[in-house]
């Protein structure tokens, strides 16, 4: 492999060299616990210290305002559950946007389950949080507003000055979750809770940062500790700490520099991909948007398979699609956004990027998702079996139970290119991403989705019939699906998806 | 300063070479996330997996029972949290030895506000739970039972293997906190969780280790992450656990062959220092015992000021008095196993400990005491007033409220150098150690403790009469304090403790 390019910062940035350096050097001078009298001790306390006082420089707090936590999830599960008992006699309703993290969405549900209510704020189809919708969601009773910088996912930047504006006005702290933006500059606005993670922006894993500022309610989740003024209990990583303050410092320069040509090549790949490769979605704001973060996703093809085969082109992306994750549901940030989730590729480049890897991954792209969807078109006697033809709507019934995205879609698609305007087809799939991914097929073809109902009549159940009505909008007669022989449905037994040359490797891996 | 001797591995270990290499190492490797598909993540995963496999060998356990947590407090608070939440059903009530870890200490205080109960066990003069103490505390409703390999202030060794076969034999689980022994060697015996932490043993800081063996009940603590089998959230810091057991791996082998020496070092410590330093008490089992760690209080000395002068003769050691920390409180330990904590010192030698360092250290401590006791000699008029002589039971009353320890004890032992057999001193004082400290003086000197009551009629008060009869056993005329006139017992306004040609240094920070 003469080439490797990683894209996928927005995962884990590589550790910086300065974080190498003083990792190494704080090894040698702050091992020792900071809490001893003793000079070694007093020696990691004096560390410690200036890490504080720097990092509080950086983020714009005071030092006695900012603990250092173990990680970015344990900074924001400190910093909402702390927040909430707080506020505990104002209220318990928590409001969060559907698009945060998971560490968040999992600390909301949480919360649920200890009595709290939980209010999640819709985006608009860009993933975008507007203020408006903020300030709808502040009732009386509102003790927390939780709202990220910048989305993970999509790379959406929230006004989270504005929102912090109204959530300020009404009297009702906002926690950010400045986990994707920290590294790239001070997160403005009268926001009342900050958290981050030291591994996004280059510093080491095993780092989060938690900010309270001064005058906000805050009662530290038991149980208790004293270290970092309660808030992270535990021996302090005094040499990842400083690690993490010394690499902080030095990428805020260096994306300043490097971000308006990120701009820059981004821009050129969202301009350029629905070009080059048909029936790809870019998602996301175009604008309003972190500088080096892009995301598409592909029809017809499954996510786990792209990162395989842009793996073995020399490209590092990551995939929010259900066939990548253990829980077999596509992003929740997707499902909010209403996007496709099929073939979803993450791409966020790292400062050094050049062009040329970029044009190299825009050559490489069409040829890879071209491949995958080749790979569906083997013949098969088996699966997506039209049960139904001709009934007295004039539609097909085609049964996707037991197969896992893109493949229900793609079955939609087979049986919409034999139907004529007002003819309905319903499809029968309990894969997770079923419903979003037909949604998301008939918004790109202008077609018109009726609804879905629960099967056998079990609304716990899994399996689900979703109906679709043909309009005057022609389904492509180029359209690759339409070409395409129903293939094995088994969901059993998969190879391995990191060997191209085996035949029975789909990619379908569960 | 030509030598320095750190004393301290206790506390922390400084990090082993091999921890650091490996450390270098992984970050070149590991540093991506090892959830991810592309190869990068994927060389993460490796290294994750293959320190998991090398763990559990050294734990002596199968790696899918082996979690790596942020630190050895996360591994405790997770262990209980997740274990009683699993035996919930079975009932609430958790039992621990009095001696255990703050961390355990806090997760049973948080268990009891939650509405469930915790038993207490206590220990023997020495620090020693003996088995019997923990089959009596065993009742049908107990849901975990959590003892510590080795006692972390004072090294007595607990009997893990006969406590855990107690525990096995009524189907009560045990949760061994084995983090200062587990670089030593396996934790024997049928426990069904145990909780490590890799700084102790010269890996990084940041590095816990929570064990739950399989067949344990057990319920993740909330909010739920899919990371490392659930029991820690967050982006795992896969360099830093690498270095861990590169360093567990060389550790022990370090261990095995120097204990021995290790353990003739603290012998030749424990064995002459009551001859070398007047009144004080080695604490702690003398034979059932970690190898390279002995604790001993000195009489009419307070810990902080001896921490600062050992220090600037060139050792780093730590202290168990209530002067040195910021409760005002004394050790737990020490309390619970009933010993001076006045002027205590805690020695914890490294494997590279030389005779000549010991040597050395026994010729500096004697003149170290001596020199603190002398600065307690100043004469003043203020302070230590006898506010009462001959009442009905002929005795005095002392007035040391206010006072900081060791300051009501040298008032005791002051007041009862002028008494007749019979007589009864009543000291006032309102310091966290007085109790502790007045018995143990008692315990020493052969006197007579009558018992203690608040002042004012207030219970929750610190202000407490205490009350000592004479017997006829001697307050020794040659008794340092006898000879001391009282100091200012102000306790405010201290200077620089570490500061020692200031005048107004008296290491009574508070």
């Amino acid at each position: 492999m003469p080439y490797f390019s990683y894209f996928d910062v927005a995962s884990t940035a590589p550790p910086h060299p300065v974080a190498r350096q003083a990792l190494l050097a704080a090894m040698e001078e702050g091992w020792a616990d900071p809490d001893r009298l003793h000079r070694e001790g007093r020696r990691a306390r004096l560390l410690l210290d200036t890490a504080r006082e720097a990092a509080a420089e950086l983020v714009d707090c005071r030092p006695d305002e900012l603990s250092f936590t173990s990680s970015g999830s344990r900074a924001l599960h400190t910093g909402i559950a702390g927040a909430l008992a707080g506020r505990r006699r104002v209220g318990r309703r928590l409001v969060v946007s559907a698009v945060e993290h998971s560490a968040v969405l999992r600390a909301a549900e949480t919360h649920e389950a200890d009595g709290g209510t939980v209010a999640r704020m819709a985006p608009e189809r860009t993933g975008r949080i507007e203020p408006d919708t903020v300030a709808a969601a502040l009732t009386g009773d509102t003790a927390l507003v939780c709202l990220q910088s910048a989305n993970h996912e999509v790379g959406t930047e929230q006004p989270v000055a504005e929102a912090a504006g109204e959530c300020r006005a009404t009297g009702v702290p906002m926690l950010v979750d400045a986990a994707q933006s920290l590294g790239r500059g001070v997160v403005p606005g009268a926001w009342s809770l900050l958290a981050a993670s030291a591994h996004k922006w280059g510093g080491p894993a095993g780092v989060g940062v938690l900010v309270v500022r001064k005058g906000t309610r805050f009662v530290a989740p038991a149980p208790r500790d004293e270290r970092e003024a309660g808030r992270a209990p535990g021996f302090p990583a005094v040499p990842q700490v400083v690690a993490a303050v010394a690499a902080l410092r030095a990428v805020r320069e260096e994306t300043a520099a490097a971000d308006g040509r990120l701009r820059g090549l981004v821009d050129r790949i969202r301009d350029r991909i629905p070009m080059l490769v048909p029936d790809t979605e870019v998602v996301g704001d175009p604008v309003r948007r972190l500088p080096h973060l892009v995301t598409f996703s592909c029809l017809y093809v499954d996510g786990e398979a792209l990162v395989h085969a842009l793996d073995r082109e020399g490209f590092a992306v990551s995939s929010g699609s259900s066939c990548t994750s253990d829980t077999l549901e596509p992003s929740h940030v997707l499902r909010a956004m209403g996007v496709l989730s099929s073939g979803n590729v993450r791409v966020s480049l790292p400062t050094g990027t050049t062009g040329e890897e970029v044009d190299r991954f825009l050559e490489v792209l069409p040829r890879v998702v071209a491949g995958i969807r080749e790979r569906y078109a083997v013949p098969s006697a088996t699966g997506g079996t039209t049960v139904g033809e001709g009934d007295e709507e004039g539609g097909v019934t085609v049964d996707a139970l037991g197969m896992p995205c893109p493949r229900p879609v793609i079955e939609l698609a087979r049986a919409m290119s034999r139907t004529r305007p007002g003819d309905v087809v319903t499809v029968l799939a309990d894969d997770g991403a079923a419903e979003l991914d037909i949604r998301a097929w008939c918004h790109l073809r202008e077609q018109e989705f009726l609804g879905e109902e629960p099967l056998n009549g079990n609304p716990e159940g899994d399996a689900r019939a979703y109906r679709v009505r043909r309009t005057d909008r022609p389904v492509p007669p180029d359209d690759p699906a339409a070409r395409w022989a129903p293939t094995t449905g088994s969901p059993e037994g998969p190879a391995d998806p990191a060997d191209p040359a085996d035949p029975a490797d789909d990619g379908l891996r569960r």
